[in-house]
Parts: C-alpha cells; sequence; structure tokens
C-alpha cells in the first residue's frame, strides 16, 4: 500500500514566512510530510518549476445570495466555487444573509441547502445581521456552535444598515463568543443625502455613483465603528477599504493596541473611476460599493499593502449580469441608483495581486500568500487546518506557473457572469492546479471536482494572536468602559 | 458743552494684538477718541494701574431658557445679565430654544421678550433647532433678516439631536446665508448604551454620569460633523470641546483650508472627574455635557488654548440650583440620568482664565482679549461693533485690576444659583468696572445699570476672515461635491 | 501752534486685529491719537479711499555686506532703504556680518558707519556670527547692550557653518540674555556631497543647484536645530523656510510648547524650479538658498501661511547683479556652484503679499498686517514702537492704494539692481506713501526723504508673549536637561 | 544505515508564521524532513510538550572586541558562544571592528583568528567602520566577497563617529553591492555639551548618564540618519532603539517606501534609570549607550513591538566586568564618563522575550520566533539556511520548555560576567536544548559542544523582500537624486 495518497513533486513551496524546495506527502486529505525527497505517492503531481502555495481563501465574495433590494447574484454555489478555483482558491466564505424577519437558524439552513449539493471547494459563511432584535441576538449562539464565528453589518444601505447602539450590541456578543465582526462602512446619510440632490440635477449616468459615495464618507465611518469597536475593546474587520485615510485609521488603532483589521479589493488597486466614465452604459460595469476611487488612491492603498497595514485583499465578488436580471434591473437607461452595485472578480484577485504585486516587486512572494490565504485562515478562525503548508494541515494547495503571462478574458473567469471589468488586462502568474484536502479540483486547467464535493468547515473562535498589534490594552474608563459592562 | 461723554483716564488699553496707554473719549455710546491726553470728559474714570480690555463677550449660555426636559435655568435675563457684568461682560449671546414644534419667529419673539425688559448688557441670540422640518428651514430667512446669523444644533439628546441628513441641511443652509452652525458633538448611542447598562448594573452615582460620556464618544462625534462640514464646505464651530483628540481634530480641519472653530470652557481647564466623587450628592454639582475629565486632558487643553486652537473659552453658564427646582429634580437620591446637566460660571469665566492663564503666563494679555471678547465677535458677527477697543467701536469695556487678588465665593457670583463649583480657589486679577456703550454697568464693584437698559443686536453675517485658516480649499468632487450640490 | 504735527485723515486703518477708520493725530513722530475727527494738524495727508496700515517691518534682507566668499551686495543702505520704503517699509533689520576674526564690536560698528549716513528710514541689524570663539561669545553682552538682541547662526556654507555643539552654545547664552537666534538650516554635507557628484557628472546648469539643495536637506536640519533648540529650551527664528516638511516641523514643536517661530519668502510662494530651466544663465537670476521649489510646495506653503504657522514674510532680499560683480562672478559659463546665491525683493515682498494673498481672499488684512509688520516687531524686539498703529507708537505708517493694478518692472525697484526676478507680474495694490516717525519717505511715489534720516533703533529684548505658543514647558530631564545646566 | 541522523519528536514546532506538531528528520546538519510521524533516526530527542522553534539569532553583540577606548570585553568567542547557546542561540554575529588605521582584510582576518579556534556557534561579522578613507572604501568589495554584507557605523564618540558625508558614502557604497548599513545614531555634540556642564557641575554619578544622553539625542539623530538613507536611497538598520520618537520615525519612514529597520533590545523593555540610582556604583551596572529610559518609554516600545515596528529583539551584549578591568576602569569612585558602556545579556534576550511577550500575550508565538531569528535571518543574509525550521535550512533548533520558571541569576549566564542587570527577575519558559546544524550544542542544560565546533558563515546579499515595506519608491529629484549619482 502507498504511504501517501499523493505527493507533489519538486515545487517551490511558500508559506507566510518561507520559500523552500520540497516534496509533499498527503494522506487522508492531510499534510503529512514534507521532505527533500518523497517515494511511495499513490498518486504524484510534478510540480518542478512551480510554485506550490497554500490554496487562496477568498474571505469576501456574494454567492447565490439575494440583495437587500432582492437580486440574486449570477453565480450559485456551483459556479461560484468553481470560479474560485480556477482563480487559485481552495475555500471560501460567502455570505449568509438574515434579511429583516429571518431567525439565524433559518437562514444558515437555507445557505446549507445552497452550498452542499454545489460547492467544489471547502466553505463556511459570514452571517450578515441586519436585524438584531432580541430574539436574533439571543439566538446568535446557535451560529456560533456550528461553527459560523464570524458577522457582517453595514453602517449604510436603508434595508441592512444598524444604528451604533446595534453596532454595539453586535460587537460586545461576538467579543464575548470570540467571534469577529465585520463591517461595510460607510456613512449612510451623507451617501443618502447626496444622491437625492444628484438625481433632482438630473446628474444620473454612472459616474455619479462615485460622487454620491465620496471618500469622506467611507473615513468617517471606519473612525465611527473603530470608535465603536475600541469602546467594547472588541475585535473588528473592516472590509473593502477603498481609501488611503480609512488604512491609516486602522492602522493607527491597530498601533495603539486596538485588534482592528482590515482588506482591501483588487478593484480598489486596479480600476479608477475613469472607468465609469466609459461610454453609454459601460460604466455601470464597474459600480460597487465603496466606489472605485483615483489613481493617487491606488498608489497610497498599494503603499498600505506593502507595508501591512491590510491583512487580506479580497475580491468582494457581487456577481451582477450586465442585464435586465442584474446590473440593468432598472431598465437601460436608469439612473445610477437603479443600477445593481458589485463587480466579479473571485478568479482574478490572486492572478492580479500576483502579477502586479510580486512580480512587480511591490510585495514578496510570502506576503502574497499572507495576503490571498495565510491572514484570512487566522482571521475567520479556520487555521491551523487552512492556510499554510505545513505538517497536519489540510492539502488544500495552489500549484502557479509564475512564468505563464495571460489577457484577462470573460472565458478564464469559468463564473456565470457575461463581463468581466478586468478584461484585457496582461497578467504574468497563473495558477494551473488546485487541491482540496489533497482531490485535484482543478488539474492543469482542466476541472476535475464534482458538485459537491467541497464540504461545510466548522470554525473554532477567532485567535486574532497571529497577526500583530492583537493585544488587549489596559481599560482607561474614561475611554473604554463599555468594555467591562458589556455582557 | 463737553466733547466726550466720558473719558476713561490713563489705563494700559489691550487688544488682541496690542498694548498701550491712552486716554478713551466716549461720544454717543461708541469710542470717538484715543489719545495720549484727552480733556474735555463730561464724566471720567480714571484708570490708572489698571487694564482697560474690551468688555468680555460670552458666547455659551443658557439664560431664562427651558432644557429639552423642561426645567428653567435659575438666571432669567436679569441676573443672568447682572452675573455677566460683574464677570467682566459687557455682552452675551444665550440661546434662544427651539423646542419641538415651535416656530423659529415664534420663539424668537418669546425670547425678545424675556430678554428685553430684563437685560443690563447688550444681548442676541443663536438659535437652537431641534426639529429643522421643510417649514422650519424655509422659516430660517426670518431669523437671517433679524440678524440672528448663528445656530446651535445637538447631535445628543433624544429630543434635541439631529441625524446627519439633517446637519447637512442645517449646515448647508447656514452657509448659503452667511450664517454660522455650532454644535453640542457628543455620539448619543455611545451614551445611552452606556447609561443603560450603567445603571441596571446599580452605577447611579454622579460619578458614572462622566462614565457614561467617554471621551471617545466626543472625539467620535467632533470627527463626524467636521466631515460633513468640510463635505458642504460649510463653517462650523464647536461648542465646549473638552477632550485634546477633539481640540486636534478642529485643529488639523483648519490646517487643511476648512473653516472649524471651536471653544472649550473653565469647566474643562480647572475642574476634573475627582470633584464628581465628593460625598454624597455633592459631586452633582459638578456634572455638566461633556463631563469634566482629568489632569492630564486639562494639561492638554491648555496646550490647545495657548497654541491658538480655540477661538474662545466660553462659560457655558447653565445654572440649576442644587435643589428640586435644578439639579435635583429627580429627588436628593436620584440616578445620575435624572440630575440636571450643567452648571454656572458666567461671572468666573474670565476671572478663572486672567488668574491661571495671564498671571501664570500661559497666555499674553493680548490672548486674552482675543479668547474672551474679539474672536467671539468676529466669530459671531457682531465685530467690528463689539469686541475691541478701536474708533468706532461700541464702548463697550472692562476696567481690571491686576493685581486684586480674592477667594471664589458664591457672593460674588451675583447671580440666581446658590453654588458655585470654583467656590475657594484664589485669583489674581479681578474686573471692577464695566461699561456698556459707555454706560456704567458696574462701577468699581456697584451695579449702576437698570434692568432693560441692554439692547438687541442685530449681528452680521459671518465674517470668518479675521481669524486664521478661513479660507475656502478647492473643491475636490471625490471629497466634498456637497458644497456644489447644496441650496 | 497746531496740536499735530500731522494728521493722516480719513484711511481705512488696519492692525493685526482690528479694521476701523480713523484719523491720525502725530506729534514728535509718534501717534499720540486717533479720532473720528482730528482738526489741527499742521500738515495733513488725504487717505480717504486709502488702507492706512502699520509700515512693513523687513526683517530679512543683506545690505551693504558682503558674503562668506567676499562679493559686496549691489545696494547700499542708500538704494536698500529707498527700495524698501517704495515697497511699502517703514523699518528694516539687515545683518551685520561678523565674518571669521572679526569681534562683535567691530563688526557693529562697521556697519553702524554703513547705515548711518545712509538710510532713509529706521534700521537695526541681526548679528551674523560665523565665528563663536569664547572671546566672541564673551563679548555678545555689548550687542546686547547696544540693543542688538539677535543673532543669525548658519548650519550650511563651509565658511559660516556651525556646529551643534556651537549652537548649543550660542541658543543658551542668546537665551540667558533674552535674545533671539536665528538659523539658517539645510544640512551641510548633503549639499556638499550632492554638489561634487554633480560637478564631475558634468551637471553644470543652474538647475542644478536646486537639485543639489534638495527638501530633505532643509527638513533634516530644521528637525536637528528644533531639537537642539528644545534642549537647552532657547526661542529660536527659523529664516526663510521653503517647505512644508520643515513649516510642519515648526507647527508641531510649537503645539508642543517649544517657542519656534519661522518665516517664509516670496520666492518660496511665487516662483518655482521651472524659472531655474530658462533658456542659458537666465535660471541664475532665480537662484538662492534654500531653492525655489514646485507648484505643490507652493500650494502647501501657502496653506501655513494662512493657518499661523509663519510669524512673518520676509524677503531675504540678496541683491547680486546679473553680471561679473554679482551672480556672473564666476564668468558667463560658471557652473552653479560658481553664481552668487540670492535675488532682490525688498520692494516686492509686500505688493506681491497683499495682491496674492489679501486680494485673492488668502489672508485677511488683519493677517497681513501682522505677517508684514505686526509680528516681526514682536519678534525682534520693536514692539510696542513699531508694527502697530497705537497711541504712542512710532508713526511708521504705510498708506496703500487698495485697487492700483500695475505690472512689476525693475523701474519700480529703485534699488540698484539690473533685473527683478518677478518681472511681468500683475499685482493690484500697491503702497504710495510711506511716513517713518512721521516724516513722509515716500509720498504719492516721491521720495521725499535724505540719505541719513533713518535711525539705528536699539532693540529690547526678546518678548514673544504676543505670538500664541510662546510658554516655557516643564523641564522633562530626560528631554531638555540642557535648560538647567546653560550657562 | 538509518535515514536520518537525529529525529526530534514530538515536538510542537513554530515557525514566522505557522504552529504545528511535527517530527523533524536531519541529515548532514540539515533538516530533510517533517512529517507526523517519522522513524529511522540514528539519534532522537523527545520533544514532547516542548516548544522547537528556529535558534535564535543574535544580531547584536560584543566578543573579543576591544572598545573604542581599549577595553576587551570579558567574553571570547568561547565564552560568548557558550553563553549565547544557553540562551537558546545557534548563531550569533559579532562585530568585526576597524579601528583608525586598521584595514578591512586585516581587520576580518584578526576576528577570523578569534572566533574560528573557539565558537561552539556558527557566527558572522558585522564590519564596524570607524574610518572610510578612500583605501578603505576601495577594500570594502573584499568583505563582501567573503560573506560579511553588513556594515555598523557610529554617529557618535569622537573615535568611532562618521560625519554627514561619510555616512553618505558608506550607505552608497553598501547599497551599490547590496550590503545592509547598521547605525548607532545619536547625537554626538549634544552628549558632549551635556557631559561637559554635568562633569563641570559636579554632577558625576551613574545616573547622570542618562541624564547626558537624552531621548531627544536618539531622535535627532534617528531622523538625521534616515534623510540620509533616503536620500541615496539605500537600506539601514538602526541598532537598540531606545525611544518611542525614534521607533516612530522608523516606521514612518517604512510606511512611506523606505527600507529602513530597527532593532530595539531587553535594556529598554525591562529597566529603568531608577536602576542606575541604585546605591553607591550599583548604578553602573546599568549603564549602556542609549541608556535606559522610564517606565512610560518602556510601554511605548512595547506597542512598537507588537505592531511590528521592530524586526528584532537583540542583546546589544557588551560585557565589561564590574571591576578595573572592565566597568571600574576609571578607579572606584569614577565620574560616569569614565566608567565602560555597556551590560550583558545575550543569554537572557530569549528567556525574557519569551516570559514577558509570549507567555503573558503581548505577542504570539510566532512573532517571538519572528523577533528572535527569522527576521534577523533575512534582514542579514542568513536566510534561507538559518532562522526558519523548514526543509533545506540547517538544523539551527532551539527546544523550550514552555513551563519551566526560574529566577534570574548569574549562574545561569555562563558567560565571563560578575553579574547580570536582570539578577532576581522571574521568568517562565527556558530554553533546553539548542541543536547548530543538527549537533547537540546544549542537551537539555549541558554544555555538549567543543570549542571551534562553529563554524563561519558567508552572507549572502542582502533581500529585505521577506519583510514588509522594502519597496523602492519611485525617485524624486527634488528629494533623492542622491540615488541616482551614487557610485
Amino acid at each position: 500500500m502507498a504511504e501517501y495518497d499523493l505527493v507533489v513533486l519538486g515545487g517551490t513551496i511558500a508559506t507566510a514566512s518561507d520559500t523552500f524546495q520540497a516534496d509533499i506527502g498527503v494522506r487522508d486529505g492531510r499534510i503529512v510530510a514534507l521532505a527533500e525527497r518523497l517515494d511511495g505517492g499513490a498518486e504524484t503531481i510534478d510540480a518542478t518549476g512551480r510554485l506550490v502555495l497554500p490554496g487562496g481563501i477568498e474571505g469576501h465574495c456574494h454567492i447565490e445570495q439575494e440583495s437587500s433590494s432582492g437580486i440574486m447574484s449570477a453565480d450559485d454555489y456551483y459556479t461560484g466555487s468553481v470560479s474560485a478555483a480556477f482563480g487559485g482558491n481552495s475555500c471560501f466564505v460567502p455570505f449568509a444573509a438574515q434579511h429583516k424577519g429571518m431567525g439565524v437558524t433559518e437562514t444558515l439552513d437555507l445557505y446549507d441547502s445552497r452550498a452542499a449539493p454545489k460547492s467544489v471547494i471547502d466553505y463556511s459563511y459570514h452571517l450578515i445581521i441586519s436585524d438584531p432584535s432580541e430574539a436574533v441576538l439571543a439566538e446568535l449562539p446557535k451560529a456560533f456552535a456550528r461553527g459560523v464565528t464570524s458577522f457582517k453589518v453595514f453602517m449604510t444601505y436603508d434595508l441592512m444598515r444598524l444604528g451604533d447602539g446595534q453596532l454595539l450590541d453586535i460587537l460586545s456578543v461576538a467579543k464575548a463568543h470570540g467571534a469577529l465582526t465585520m463591517v461595510h462602512a460607510e456613512n449612510n446619510d451623507i451617501i443618502k443625502w447626496t444622491s437625492k440632490r444628484l438625481l433632482e440635477g438630473g446628474y444620473t449616468a454612472p459616474r455619479y455613483h462615485a460622487i454620491s459615495h465620496p471618500a469622506l464618507a467611507e473615513e468617517e465611518a471606519i473612525n465611527r465603528v473603530i470608535s465603536l469597536a475600541k469602546f467594547v475593546d472588541a475585535p473588528l474587520f473592516v472590509v473593502h477599504v477603498s481609501t488611503p485615510e480609512g488604512a491609516e485609521l486602522v492602522r493607527r488603532a491597530r498601533q495603539a493596541g486596538a485588534r482592528i483589521f482590515a482588506e482591501t479589493c483588487p478593484q480598489y488597486l486596479f480600476l479608477t473611476r475613469e472607468d465609469l466614465d466609459r461610454p453609454g452604459m459601460e460604466g455601470a460595469k464597474f459600480m460597487c460599493s465603496p466606489p472605485v476611487r483615483d489613481a493617487a488612491t491606488q498608489d497610497a492603498l498599494w503603499r498600505h499593502v506593502e507595508a501591512g497595514t491590510f491583512a487580506s485583499v479580497s475580491s468582494d465578488h457581487a456577481p451582477y449580469r450586465f442585464d435586465e436580471t442584474g446590473k440593468l434591473m432598472g431598465g437601460p437607461n436608469a439612473a445610477f441608483k437603479q443600477i445593481a452595485n458589485g463587480m466579479p472578480g473571485i478568479a482574478m484577485r490572486l492572478p492580479l495581486l500576483f502579477s502586479e504585486g510580486v512580480v512587480k516587486g511591490r510585495i514578496s512572494l510570502n506576503q502574497f500568500v499572507a495576503l490571498s490565504s495565510t491572514n484570512a485562515a487566522k482571521t475567520f478562525g479556520l487555521s491551523p487546518k487552512k492556510g499554510t503548508i505545513a505538517i497536519g494541515a489540510d492539502a488544500d494547495i495552489a500549484i502557479w506557473d509564475p512564468n505563464e503571462t495571460r489577457t484577462v478574458s470573460l472565458a478564464d473567469q469559468h463564473d456565470a457572469m457575461d463581463y468581466t471589468p478586468f478584461e484585457g488586462m496582461r497578467v504574468t502568474g497563473w495558477p494551473r492546479t488546485v487541491l482540496s484536502r489533497g482531490r485535484p479540483v482543478v488539474l492543469e486547467g482542466e476541472l476535475k471536482a464534482a458538485a459537491g464535493s467541497g464540504a461545510f468547515v466548522a470554525r473554532g473562535t477567532v485567535d486574532l494572536s497571529g497577526l500583530p498589534g492583537h493585544r488587549t490594552p489596559e481599560l482607561d474608563p474614561a475611554r473604554n468602559f463599555g468594555a467591562r459592562i458589556a455582557p
């Protein structure tokens, strides 16, 4: 009998801190040996000349999820997971959205029924809370008990947003149970006030979407929610930061001892508001919230990526097709408020970050691993099972050809979309093979996994000790007494 | 016939920039001559060895005003103005409070009926807006037309607070008419959330008032309202700043070109939360919002006073007696939420600032004049009539003995209160005489003016050009497009 | 007999804090009356429709001074003072340069012999110290005794620069006698190291002068000298700040309680390094140290002017003609190191600042007065005699036509130069008349004063209390123990 | 024949990013296998219940080195390496000091003759340059060629300090050859100026040593040398940072794209200037440069340790005995300037950091690995051979008992010293076994290695890409043109 179910031979392995050459021995879906030379694999994959990395963990994507305004994302758990895998990911954590009136268990059951039969990679959910009634708060421990240990809350969108008191409730409950609160931080009133005046003034084109979501609206909301998290000494994860001002607030809070983490997304590193100016409704393809900004913003965000401000770069894959089922739900001449927000990108997150980050020398290969996989595993309670190549970890592995160059095209996305916002960009480096618990999901560019072969991963309580700046500061009653009196 | 109605002889005069010796000739209530030697006064006051300063302008006080919870301040326009005059002030600008359901004209008429028959010094009002309905917004130009060119709005107190969208409405209407928005900035939800838990936990003593209003709540709200003001490029005045973090936000905004101004108050410079710990209900005497902080905060606020961050030091005189008509409205054992907020101080603002500021060398005499009078005149549209000693200005003059030392006592307050929070402090320097338009209101410590001798002052539109940092920055559509589309 | 020697009628007077209409009565060279209406002047000047301002005080100019490399400035005390007067100044404080080997009294006597017979306006000197030997330090009290209470020292130029220990010596001696240390702050080694490599590489054109004096060299030196001044708790004045980084260091130090003041100059607000690129040797006309920078730097420096970071805007008038006696001493094809550094501007400082500052709304008229006159008077010990319009002050007055527009030309400079770097700029606002102690120096554009009619002004010890941020902080032995053990 | 020379069984392994359980297979001194279960070791070590970490790399220690004033350190390469090994280190990089007049090859040969016969662990040197003459600069490539790729330079000590121009020379030569410049940053003049006055005033006790090296002197020098490094775009490593102000400068520079790295040391985290106040000459035991500071400084430095500002925590082991051969060379009553500077600590660096950092929850175990070993390996060109536990790396391993508690005593230091400044502190966690290339150096607390068993390690050029913030920014000619014209 073979000692290993699978041996990956001869690749250059990188973790978040190390780079080395070794063979990998896999048994029962886990990495059980790393050695200069391993024999005895029932199966082998030759990775000579390739990079062998922890499979990407996509921490921010909308899959088979109704938006608050009722549009279903184009990707279900099959197309979504397939696209993720082709993009170098072996695990993802989409959202399970509690809309007003829904219970916690009801919501999670619904998403289990969607994901289990279809996903080709492992998955969990962040539970979106839009209605933190006493009943819902009381039901939350059931989510923790089944391994859903992160929430997402919104500070904007009338149907989703929570007030500051509700945010304090969620933050303190999450903290008490070792769970993590994620937040979409934009000031709702600024956006509404501006949108109303823009529409009244006839400013309806896609470009006004960006005008209605000014940088100040994000900066203000990030400052506010960090204040709330500091007040109850709860960990916080700010999603899709699009401004250097917001990133700087995160950095400063962490320097001061608060456990505040954040991500940015490819759209903020690779697109600008000039894309919103494309003729006709083309600009609608580039609409997301917060909106894409400008070149100076990109540069400043890259500096934060390089310097370690962001834990992750996530896709915020929000697949709305460029037709009446998606973007153009409001019709072909809709004003910007009637156009669905969000863009696809789950397959491009890693190739873009690799090409512009690693190949261009902005970040090291080890930083790429941290930003694409390891930090997400640590932040979201998937560690040490996921997010690294180490003895005992799941054999979730992406094998990259660092030299392959490609022009981004829709065909390579493998999703259910009819466009990609990154069409035509040139990238160097491409994920060729993705293993999930040792099983080939994608093998040299061919899909190998069956629908439903991915599994739900129960996550642990949040342990942020693997990330710098996690320490609880001394409580100052004049500042964060809230931490003492929270449940 | 005498050339001058009054000549003030031989004093050392100080303005916000200069100090010199001169006689002052007054005719028809105005300063018409300054000279080394003036003869021909029908009356004379010998100011030899004295400081002759612009009379103080008290920009923040609650006089004959019902609080949102219905308590009437102890001082009416008679006692309030008398106390102000004994404290070196020749003009004040209390609030005219629009409670929900009241109209603008109705409110101002009410306050005119209160002030006109009683005030011994000149006055105007800041109009508090608690209900910015479309009808009220439409009626605001009537306030401007009668010379009320500043508003106050609240971010806290359930009955008073405005949402961010309402703040944008007020800021942009005020800006369009050259008026100034003043704001009480504390995060309402943090205070409510904390108070609820404190009361549930049996933490009811006065000291928990300060715990329920943490520094973070002020810092957050100041950051937010500055963001809103920047977004519509409107001037803003943050009242009673109690934290260096808040002061720093004001300073940085102005450095970046926004017209953001602020004041602090004596309670934040001279009292600490240890005063709240006094035995029994004594601590209630020191309750105000935002609350008094600690010694380190005092030091940091003094640095901002010295360095020019604050335009003014105001009293926030909020006179609630230490009995059932005031502080103890909730009974002798009331929890902190049932105790009226605010403390008296209109008579002590200037002696305290002079003694601890000028005498101790922290600020120059010229800075004292700026902080106590000139900047308020400029900020609130009283300039050039009020706030300085110059040809053409009203003869609003305070004559100080810089060497007189006194122990603060209730008797010296001349208000309707039964305590002063500053009891027992030693001060050097005391205002002996106050003239309002040349009339002696207080003469060598004796009250001379009759009720109703003060007059309403119609104020001009706000001209902040006399203060540094007033320039309108170029509008960046990604930041403050709001300024372009506001009414 | 007339009551007043002169009455200035009907003008709009501005001080650093106030603006008002009044007549001014002058007797024996001093302002003795300000009134709505004054009769009885032996002479009168009608200033109706004009601005009546304190005469400018030029705090930074090189007049009849040999540079360390031996070139004599083109302007002597006659042409220099005449040019200053035509530019709205009634007083100036050029440098008296102690070159190596010279004594203090010897130096001051030399400059007295130059200034006394020629100057048409009042004057004093800042004493440049290039050789602080024990003998020189011991002789310094003689300078204080004759009213020279400010020094200038250099951190760059091999023949002038002092080491850090020498700077500590000067700072602590100056402090002990109430004198002020002024400093030219650039890192000498960076400039030398870079210049050597540039010249070796054949980069000799004027534009490389700016490359050899990078912004970093100024920022580093300002940081260093502020550290030294803080260490001995001495006041410091940083001359000709050309970078926002330097300005920010000054601002921050003052906020932290150090008495650090600074000026910038018109060249940094109105010229850029593109001027150095003009064809042939034309660029040499725009060479000065520190060098002119770029448009972004100008914007940032203006923000500091507006926000009050700078006490003054000074000219740094350093008149080297565009011929072999000056700029081109090294010949018509000289490398940048052989070209004299400095440019003229004593006549243009105020018209440029008025036009671009006041007329364009960046600063108020009162800020203009502070930046052009009042703050220099306070900083350099000329107050209260000079720098304001107040009873008892010298009648040093500039009368401006705020509406006159002019195109800058050499003819209007009235100096001994053959070019002006501001040639062709359009300005609005022009000084028509300048009085020095009541004597007309320039009257409606005509020179009226004779050579030698100006007088030396003995200055007092420095009193910075008129400027914000002057307080001595508590001494922390771990930081500035130096202050305790200095002489 | 056994497959492995050694197998380490059952331990919990930690790298800078991961923690996992595995056996380690060692062959020919290198790690060749990591697996859940390994058989076939010729030797085995049971690490059950133990932490298996990369051996510490001590990057800052003075071994068998004469100080500039001629005192030989008490430890030679035998006692120094033994002490290091007992403290959990498997490699160290002491200094090879070029004193004035010595050549590069001469210096390195001298240190080879000292280290080779004695060291029990692997070693390299940082080459101290005190005399960068043209001849020395020309000889430097010989150092690079033999694998010495880092320099140390001093900004203080009259016999060692380099001027700013010399620093630019060194930085640009080092950069051109891929080498790293390390710097001792304190302002020499401030220290000399203050020391002179202290001694003149009779302030001679050890405590005045700290007064003579104020925090400002470090902050100034760090700012200056960062400016120089930025100017020529060279990497820089600031040693023994003792102030949060210095740390903040490093952090900000890196955020802005400069490759500026730094370390702090245990003395700044665990001792204060109160230790200098111990009676008699006891304080001399705690003298080092920069000096120990205060409790607030310790807290602030810990925040920087936690947040990732520092690459390493190093010992700065400078062993001068408390007798006439060391500390008291100036006699038993010597003034502080006659007392040798420096203290021992090579054996305590890691136990202190583990106990106060990991056990108390301030840093994660992975951060401990990074700070103690991995980052030093990356910074100093020892990576990937040293600094991690990965396939192909040298089997440099420290096995810790995380639960052992000890009271620090001299006996545990195993050095040639007669005191330890950390005497009596309680620590939890202790290194029991240290392997160097698979050889036991210390085995369960027993020394096993012979003198000379350690080997010189030729280091590679510096590759900082493994650390965040390493990117070369775009060159701005107004800022760092130096980078273009450097050799």
